[in-house]
């Protein structure tokens, strides 16, 4: 990470087409393998809600994030899932600022 | 991780008395060094609220988190934040499933 631009950050719920939650899962995880610039990228059930997602996103810089969705295994990945979605019932940006679980990823 | 329970993941967000949001982060930074189960931590501004702080956190079972909150640095931590907190304005339990950036920390 610069030391001169801040962390980006993201909070979103996604609510699936009912029953395709874990099939969308599985999506989401194949396709967080090689992203430059991320530092964490979970996705988890929400156990409130039997199609709900949660996603919680740490980049190195805005730019980061933006890069990735012309990555060939996202733009993938995000064909896949469209079908999947009914919406995206959640999107906080948020300015990240340190903890555990930040993976050093150098930028490429 | 046991494979026999799930994960347990926090998102929470904390509204500091104004003009204590820096305080507070520096308050819950220091205090996440050594939280066995603890796999992600992560603090973050929220860029439209001056006060608002995000949090989101993955253990690797609910007990994991609750006995953190035993831990004397923990407890220390949580008697120094009290008077800085006006509300917790959000607070979702959430079952992780994976990504990037889970700390492989072992159970202690």
């Amino acid at each position: 990470m610069s030391s001169e631009t801040a962390m980006f950050g993201l909070i979103g719920k996604i609510v699936t087409v009912p029953g395709q939650r874990e099939a969308l899962l599985r999506i989401l995880l194949e396709s967080t393998g090689e992203m430059p610039g991320c530092r964490s990228y979970i996705v988890a059930r929400d156990p409130a809600d039997p199609d709900g997602i949660w996603v919680t996103e740490v980049w190195d810089d805005p730019q980061s994030h933006r890069a990735s969705l012309a990555l060939p295994a996202v733009q993938s990945a995000i064909a896949r899932a469209k079908p999947l979605i009914q919406e995206f019932a959640q999107h906080i940006a948020t300015e990240p600022v340190g903890g555990v679980g930040l993976a050093a990823v150098g930028r490429s």
